[in-house]
Parts: structure tokens; sequence; C-alpha cells
């Protein structure tokens, strides 16, 4: 699988190849004098060239730069953190540092390590046969990033959530019964550091001795589990056909499609992203991506006041990416890209299918009838999808870049998957979250995602703006009957972070301020449809806000420099502030007409229900991009008009024969 | 199409069928002893049977009540509105009574009477005269409802907005030549009332004389005027196949899918409705429909400031419903159902395919990866779509309730259409609008929605509560890192309206108090995802707001009494006074563990951009209705799986043939 030397060069904002992720990793060995044997590597992934360079050899041919990744490893030896910036392209390291303050992500093989250690450790085995279970049962464990409650922890600690299955399916439902201990673990010296009890009452307090299981069946998910008979026998297979193929082309990591394009890379951290998104030929956004998730718990008691996970930031939407499987995650004609990722001794391994791109219906894109002589135009709302799904342990995320024929850029995201459960004695109900099953708390939390936008309107000099829709009051001679309202416009001229506010329509714009749209004689710009949420509940002294101001505003403005891409900083791993945001919002700097970034925060606070278990209907959350006088006229009007030659719909017969003359009783 | 004998009995809330419009056109005419000659039918419409009457059939076997209807109707004398109610089974008129004070809605030939007799007018066609129009221009227009600014205009007034199509395309858009001058007209004398001229500059004056128009050419949108070479040639065909054909039946206007099932509603004011809704034989929703939709406009110059269209009310949703087309307004496999009107006669017409149905497929449903081994379960979202598309005028509305596999009950309104068009002086811009193309000015509006649901959860007692979500402040020993928070409920006791409040995550539910899910100790219920949004900029004094209250709050409840269906009231066609909401939730009257109706006020401020002409690209809300701890578990737990050997997808073959040993560049 090693580009060829034939091959095409990759594209500057390409994801790592094969060949590449080797000749960092020998690079790193080389640099540090090592062998495989003495380094565990966690991450190498690619370190995006600077604008300049990369903007350079986009649009005026300059050579490519050089080809750099950066890595991220421990000396096994070590606890600490080592980054290296390599240039792959002349196969030296550029730079290398320690992080003794911060914890990098979690890796495969760490993960296993604690994974393992927990199972088999004595006192856990202690800890388990208290519970007097049945022969069968298996033991499993989730290990979670610690959190924070400290100021000054410096070990690297994994809190081991324990459950307990019934059988042995590869899908049985562990979720479904939490066991009330939790041991923590140092994972770099997989010594146990405490075996902490669960509270399973109403209150902190722990029961004096482990009690032995309280038997219940499990809530399953599984289809073998589940047998063919629990199973609705009344879906009938829909199907989606492209008998002339599909409307995009791709060439290596190019994606054209009806007048979009754009490169598609990929990282560890991100998953998918969208880079020089252009329509038309013209320059809309230099980088799209999902940037940050955290999901704090609302539940004070230990050790839940610390579960708040940073689902990018400490493990990563790329990391965690399913392989996707045909006429599963997608339906139609598919297309999949795959990832890549690094072993502990350097070598790559490809993770296929990781991103699926197929095209989709979504009804009526726009329609009009003269009602005069019945004549109707309708245009359909084919859109192209871009997905990946993460599974961050119990939890799934499906996020998706969605482009339309009317020039909208949507993000998609959906939660599912397994809420995050802990044991409750039967029959004690808390306020901190529901009963989804008997003895099974789903504890409420939050998800606050932050959607990273780099605009490059008409060009790399934008600037944010908001319009409120304001009435105008009290100027009879103007508004006799006091029907107007008037658009009033706020520049945002330094960083920070600002407030929707629904009463006024507030609506985020970007514009290209040199560029007038001449029909409406106004700049060119997009809009922001924001996802309206509740920000974080927890005030300003909490490590769960210091960790991520993002959570707290639902607009950031900030501007641009080259690798500020993660809302909570570069290490959200047991962080104890804010890196991110919280830095470079606070530079007191310009931001009109120029290079800016504009930053969403939006989620949901999920008080969990019963129809939430065992897995749970995803929850939907669509953020849309939409142009607004930066075209002359709906970019959709040259869709060609739907019709029934191309569609081949099929018309349903009315089962009631009785009423076969007198369609739907009328 | 006569209802033959042996036809089973129609259900309590079928519409009416071709025979009952007769029987009762007939005993209207029998009753005032006139002919079809004096009278002219405006409305002929199912008048539902009362709550009480009608459950005891659905549940207890109890006879059909009698079959009734409302008639709205003028004799041709006068301009006065009658209502009559008609005992269809009997044949008879059980009540008939004038409304001197009220506007009846639109009806079709009144519509056409006005739009002959502006075209046709001598002062009108002076006036035209004076645009010195090219040969092969022709003059059109749009009767508007007159709206309301004088609490003593007792006349029946049509204001004639007029424009310039530039060829004879069925699909010509004349809509992008507006002209300056709107020509108002008695509705039953036919008479002109005023030749008003429009404001074309940025005040409210009026040039001294109309000047020859300016030429210009249209934006226009018809395929045939824009010509074959001017759409993209890049989109392949799209289609869905169902090969065993659908997963619902259809009996009469029953609708069984995947555990649902209702009656499909139909009528002259709301379009489709939604009545007995349940789930899995459980009772979810006695009625859900589109109550209501206002579009005030926020030009408070000489006509624009009456600008209100209450497009439900004035018109209806039924009335302007389009006969859809096999492969355009649908995709798949698609069931139809007619309407039914009257003609000014009383006889019937059948309006053929005013609603669709179909299946669609919307992505991942729910999916969980056990990362330990990479075994996934995926369930497709699979929804049922219940659609129509009204065209009032210029502009389109889609309406579309949508069930999922997961209990939830979607309502997506997409607004598309054209928007409304004034002249504007090419060169001037105004601060109450976008020009959209050269003389062109979109007024910046608001579309204002109000959904009706009548909840049934698990029987006719029900209560709406909210919950918010609220930190656990200062209460150290409980929460002593801070991170706790707590849902808060609070119950509505009384009727009015009330509002959202995103700060604290608000959640408006419908609870069953008597009904206790045993898992979560809570109350099954039902929980509404509104659209937030900004409501009606008017003030209290302003006609806008006293004509629609429902405007002012998005939550609004009250007690249900039958027949209280239209959130303005009866008739809002230049109506002075809200006699809907205004009233009802002014009751001083119970509203817990009762008979409840919760009623949704959301929408759009458009502020309109040059993407939004010809037609615009739809714009999308969806209100949602999900399961609360009403079930044990994930609803849609027992959906089969998703598997290839049923969707059949296709893998795409990468195009870079220079790559297809290393997929996607990696």
């Amino acid at each position: 699988m090693y580009l060829p030397a034939s091959a095409p060069d990759p594209h500057p904002l390409d994801p790592l190849h094969v060949g590449e992720v080797k000749v960092a990793s020998t690079a790193i060995l080389q640099h540090l004098g090592v062998t495989t044997k003495d380094v565990r590597f966690k991450v190498i992934d690619l370190y995006e060239p600077s604008k300049d360079e990369t903007l350079k050899y986009i649009h005026h041919g300059a050579p490519a730069p050089d080809r750099r990744c950066r890595a991220y490893f421990h000396r096994l030896k070590s606890p600490i953190l080592t980054i290296a910036i390599v240039n792959i392209t002349k196969g030296v390291v550029e730079n290398s540092y320690d992080a003794p303050d911060s914890q990098g992500p979690v890796d495969w093989v760490e993960y296993d390590l604690v994974h393992k250690a927990c199972l088999s450790h004595p006192k856990v085995l202690e800890e388990v046969a208290k519970l007097k279970l049945p022969a069968g049962s298996r033991i499993e464990n989730d290990p979670w990033s610690f959190g924070t409650d400290d100021h000054n922890e410096r070990r690297r600690l994994f809190q081991c959530y324990m459950y307990l299955a019934l059988s042995d399916d590869p899908q049985a439902n562990h979720y479904s019964i939490p066991l009330p201990f939790a041991p923590i673990f140092d994972g770099h010296t997989l010594e146990l550091i405490d075996l902490q009890r669960l509270p399973t009452g109403a209150t902190d307090e722990i029961d004096e001795e482990t009690q032995p299981w309280d038997p219940t069946s499990a809530v399953e998910y599984s289809a073998d589990l589940l047998g063919p008979d629990s199973f609705r026998k009344d879906l009938k297979p829909l199907q989606v056909l492209q008998p002339q193929g599909p409307s995009f082309t791709i060439q290596g990591r190019h994606i054209q499609w009806q007048k979009w394009s754009f490169q598609l890379g990929w990282n560890m951290r991100e998953g998918p992203v969208l880079h020089d998104i252009r329509y038309d030929g013209r320059s809309l956004f230099y980088r799209v991506s999902m940037s940050e998730m955290t999901v704090p718990y609302g539940d004070p008691r230990s050790p839940y006041h610390r579960k708040q996970a940073f689902d990018l930031g400490d493990s990563g939407f790329g990391l965690t990416s399913n392989s996707l499987s045909l006429g599963c995650d997608c339906l139609g004609h598919i297309a999949y890209f795959n990832g890549i990722r690094v072993t502990s001794s350097g070598d790559p391994v490809i993770m296929p299918n990781v991103v699926c791109m197929h095209e989709v219906d979504d009804g009526i894109g726009w329609k009009h009838t003269n009602f005069r002589n019945g004549q109707s135009s309708v245009v359909r709302d084919r859109q192209l999808v871009v997905q990946c799904t993460a599974t961050v342990a119990n939890y799934e995320y499906i996020l998706a870049f969605v482009l339309d024929q009317a020039a909208n850029l949507h993000v998609d995201v959906r939660a599912t998957g397994i809420v995050s459960t802990m044991p409750i004695k039967k029959g004690v109900h808390v306020p901190w979250g529901t009963t989804v099953a008997p003895g099974v708390l789903a504890v409420n939390h939050q998800h606050l995602f932050c959607l990273r936008v780099n605009p490059s309107l008409d060009g790399r000099s934008n600037t944010v703006v908001y319009d409120d829709c304001i009435p105008v009051e009290n100027e009879p001679q103007l508004d006799p009957f006091g029907c107007a309202f008037k658009v009033k416009q706020t520049q945002i001229q330094k960083p920070g972070g600002y407030d929707l506010d629904l009463t006024q329509n507030r609506t985020f714009k970007i514009l290209n301020e040199s560029k007038i749209n001449c029909i409406a004689n106004k700049p060119v710009g997009y809009k922001l449809h924001p996802v309206p949420s509740q920000m974080l509940m927890m005030g300003p002294s909490t490590f769960n806000l210091k960790r991520g101001i993002f959570t707290t505003k639902p607009i950031w403005v900030t501007k641009y420099r080259d690798h500020e891409l993660w809302a909570s900083g570069e290490f959200t791993n047991q962080s104890r502030e804010d890196t991110g945001l919280a830095k470079w919002a606070a530079r007191d700097e310009n931001v009109k007409n120029d290079d800016v970034v504009l930053w969403h925060s939006f989620g949901v606070t999920h008080v969990t229900r019963t129809e939430d278990f065992p897995v749970m209907p995803t929850e939907k959350m669509m953020v849309s991009l939409k142009p607004v006088n930066f075209f002359d006229i709906n970019p959709s009007n040259d869709v060609p008009r739907s019709n029934q030659n191309e569609n081949k719909s099929t018309l349903h017969q009315n089962d009631s024969s009785c009423c076969s003359t007198r369609p739907s009783r009328i």
C-alpha cells in the first residue's frame, strides 16, 4: 500500500498515507537514538502546513509545502508525553518537546492494558467474588478518563466502571448491569490506585460492604439474544438506486459534486474535515470541522462529579471511528474512505471505511405552482452526505457534513449509543437522572459540541457580524401602524464569546465587506443557522467550565492562526484549564476584515428517559451555513426539474378492495 | 363516485365524500327555499362530531354519530356570510346564522371574479397604458386579502398587486416585475374602490404620475424559458424502490404503519389532519393539526402596512393544496389521497392527490458498536411521511406529518415559493427588505405558525408541565464540586400563554399523571421539541397582534372544547380581533389532569436574500413530539437490524484509476 513513485503528489491537506507514517516513526526513533522497544507511539497525524503556504499552492501553483506530521509518544520508562513535529518530506524531526504537565489522549494499546489490568487484579477479583455471581456471567469494564477534581494530580489515571454481562454474545449489553465499584488504575504503571465503591442509594453514602448481586435480567439489543420472534415483521425493504452512478467524482481526496468541491481531510482527533470548500469555483470556507465535544454529568456524588469526557481531545472521533459497512451505515451508492493510525511500535494501520459518502434525497428543495394554470416546477433537495460514526466506549456519535444544491452546508450531528449507566438500588430514585431499567441509573448530562468554521468567502478577509430584527417603535410618522421592523447590524471587532438572542432573531453572518452583491447592494455573506442550546450549567469556579470555556457561549470569534484548531486546547485529558479559546479569544486583536474563525457551541441537555435504553434513538442536531446575498439568485435555479422519467416512483393501489372505485373514501 | 350503499360506513372523522357535499348543499337550498342561482357556496366541510360521541364510537362500539358539515355561503344579493350546520345523515339544516361582522375565507370563484374585474377595469387599463409596455407583455394581478387598518371597515376588500409577464409561458415569473399600483376592489360588488399607487422610493412618497416602464428582464424559473442549456448536467437519477411494496396499509382513511395507526382527516382549512393517533395500540393524540399561520410584513409604507395574510383562515391549506404528481412531490412508493371542495353552486369537486404518503429513510436511527469486538447493531430511521403542498398565491408551504419507529411524531414545515415582491426604483434600497432583482423589493416578514395538539396519552386526562434544568448552587455539602443540576418541574394549572427558556433547557411535556412508568417511577409522557423562534415583533396596540394572539407566545395551553380548532378564531379575513386563543386561553378553568390542548407557535423571521429569488430554497422547520418515559424501553429496539441483503447498496469504485491499488490515497 506504499505510495508508488508514479502516483500524483498528495494534496498538502491530505491525511497521512501509510508510507508517511512509517517515515515519521522511523525518523523519531533515529532522532531519539532508540528502537521501537523503547517507545510507545500514540498518535501520528498530519501537521497541516501553514495557510500561507497552502494558499500559495492552491491558488498560485507554488510547490507543495513539505509534508509534516505531529506525533505523540511516550518513552516506555517514563509517563511523560513527548510531542514531535516531523518533516516527512525530508525524513527529519524538526521539533520535539515534552509536555510533563499534560496528559495525551488515550490510545488503544493503553486502553487495552488498563482494561486487562483491572479484570485480572486480585483486589478487583476479590471484590467481584463478593457479588456471588452465577456461572456463565462475565465481568466487563470501561476505563474512563479520570477527569479532574484536584489541581495537583499529575498521575495518568483511569477509573474503570464495571459491569456484568450475562452471556458471551458479542453484543451482550453489560451496560444493563452496572456494578457498585469502580477501581482506579494508573495508566502508566498499571497499579491499582483505589478501589472506589459507588453510591447506590439516594445519598453519597456507600454500603458498608459490597452485597451479593441482586439478580436481574439485562435489557438487550443483540438480535441473537432477543431472538427472531422479538422483531416486528412488517418492515418492507427500501432501496436506493442510482442506475447511472452517483453525481460525484473523486480524485484522490478531492471531491466534486454539483458545483461543490472540497478536499476531504481526516485525522485521528476530528475525523472527517472539509478543506478548501468552493461552490461554482468561488471560495467559501478554508476549513470546517468538529472541534471538540464535552460531556459533563450532573451527579454530585463521587466519583460521578469527575465524569466529564472530551470525546475529541481525550480520544478522538477519528481514532474511535467505526469501519462502516455497506447497506448498514449508508443506503444507496456509497463511496468509502479509509483512515490511518499508528501502532504503538510506529507502524501504520489502515482503518477501513471510516468515512462514507453518498447522495440522499431530502424531499422538496423548492417548488412553485402557478395557481392560474396549475403548472408546477419542483426541484428535489439532493444532498451529498459525508459521514462517520464514532464509538466512544458506551456512546456513539454520528457526524455528517451535508451539502445541498442551494449552496447550503449543513453539519448533522446525531447522538446515539448507550447512555452511561450507574448502579442504583432497586426502588431508589435520585434527582440526578432516570432509572432506565431496574438497578440502572442513567445520569442527566450535557453534550456540548464546538464546530469550527474558518471562512474564506471570496477571499481571506472576512468579518463576522450579527443582525438583530428590531421593531420600529414610537415613530408614528415613519410607522403609523406599528408594523415596521428593521435589521440592526453589529460588527464584531474583537475576539471573544457572543450570545444568541432569539427574541431578536439574532443571526450571525460572515461577510466579505469588500465584495458587494450589486443587486442587493449588500456585502456577500454566509449566515449561521445555529442550534440554540442551553450552555454549560456548571459555574465559573468549576473544573467543568475551566476545562472548556467554549461551553459558556454559543458563538466565538477569533483571529486565525495556524494550528489553533481545538476549542479546549491541545490536551484535554485530565486538563485543569482551557488552553484553547480561553487564550485565543482573550487576545486583543483585530477580527474585522481579517482572517477570522467562527466557532459555534451547541448541544443537548440530556434528561434521560426509559426510551433511551438499551440503545438510544438518535438525537439529531443540525447546524447550517447558508448563503446570504452571496449569489445573485437561488443557486439551485439550474437544477433539472423533478420528473417521473428519472425518479420512477410507483403508485400505491389502495388496499381497500371494497373502495376501489372510491379513492380514499371520497 | 357516490358512496355505494354497500360500502362500509365512513369513520366519524372522515372528510366529506362527494355524495355528502351534494346532500348538504341540497338541504341548505331547501332550507332557504331558494335555488342554486340565489346562493354562492364557499365552503362545505366536515363538522366534526363531539369528542364524547366519537370516543364512544371508537372505544365502546357505540353507533356512529350523525354526519354533519359546516357550510359557508352568501346569498348572491347580499355580502353577508351565512353559516349553516347541516345534519347530512338526516339531510336537514340544524342551525343557520349570519355573521354580518365577519368576512369568510376566499373562494376560487370570488378570486377569479376579482382577478378579472381588475384586469378589465377601464381605470386600471388607463393606468396600465401609462406604462407604455412593449408588445407581447401581459398584465397579471394577485388579489390579496385586504388586511386591517381601520376598525370600522366592513366592506369585503381585495388589494390587487399587479405584475408584468414578458411571455405567455405558463410559468413566466410575473413576480419579477411588480408594477407601481395596486387597485382595491370590493369583492362583493366588484367595484373599484381605489387605485392605490405604490411607493417606489425610500419614503412613503408616491411619484406624481405613473412613469413608463423602465425595461428590465425577468428572473425566470420556467424550464422552457430558461432553455436546456441553463441546467446543470451532472445530476444523476436517484430512485427509491420498495420491491415488496410499502410497510403501510390503508383501509379507507385508516392508516397502519409500524405500530402506528391513525385516521387521516382532511379539510379545506387545515389540509391533512391526524386523528386518533396510537402507537402499539396505546392512545397518544386525539388530534394533531396545523391550526393557523400568519405572515405580517415589516414595511410601514401604505399599503404594505396592511399586508398580513392568515393563510389557513383567509384561504386554507386544503383549498390551496396542489394536486401532487408522481415522481415530483414524493419519491418512491406513493399513496395519494383526494380532497373535496364545493363549487359555488353546491356541487362536489374532487381535488385529486392533495395528500401523498410514502416511506423515507432518514439515515441511522440508532447504532451501537461493542468496541471490544467491533460487532455493531444498526437500525435505520424509516419514516412515514404524510405531506401536502399548498400554493397561497406567490408562496408555497409544504406541511408533512412524519412518524418514525422510535414513536416520535414530527411536523415538518417547509416554506418555499416566490417571496412577495414590490416595485422599487432601480438603485434605491430601503431598510424594509432586500432588493432581489433590479426593481424588485422583497420585504422582510415573519411566518408564524401555530400547531395544535390535543393529546390523549393513555386516556383523556392529561397535564402539561415544563421541566427546567437548574444548577444546584451554593450547596457545598450536597455538591462539593459544583457540577450538579436538577430538573425542576412546573405544572400548568391554568390556561394561558407560556414562554420557552433555552437558558434552562425548558421542556414542555404532556403527562398522564395517573399512569406511572414503574421503571422510571415517573408518569408517562410525551415532550415537545419546539422550534424556538422570534415571536411577533408588532406591539400590543397593532392590528397585527390583536388579530392573532398566538403569535406572542410560543406555548399555549387551553382546556379542550369541541370545535375550538383555529388559533386566531373562525374568521381571520379582515379580522380586527382574535376570537380564538385570545378567548380560550383567558378562561379561568382547570387544565391539570384534564382534557387539554397544547398549542405551539413558531416560525421564521425572513430577512430576504437574493438567493430567495426567483423561487426560494425551502426553509425547513421541524417540531417533534417524543415519548418520555412513555415506553419501558426504546420503542425501536424491535426494528430489524439494517442489512445489505435487504438494502442492496452499491459500492463506489474510486474514480482515480492511478490510485486503484491505493484506496482514497492512503
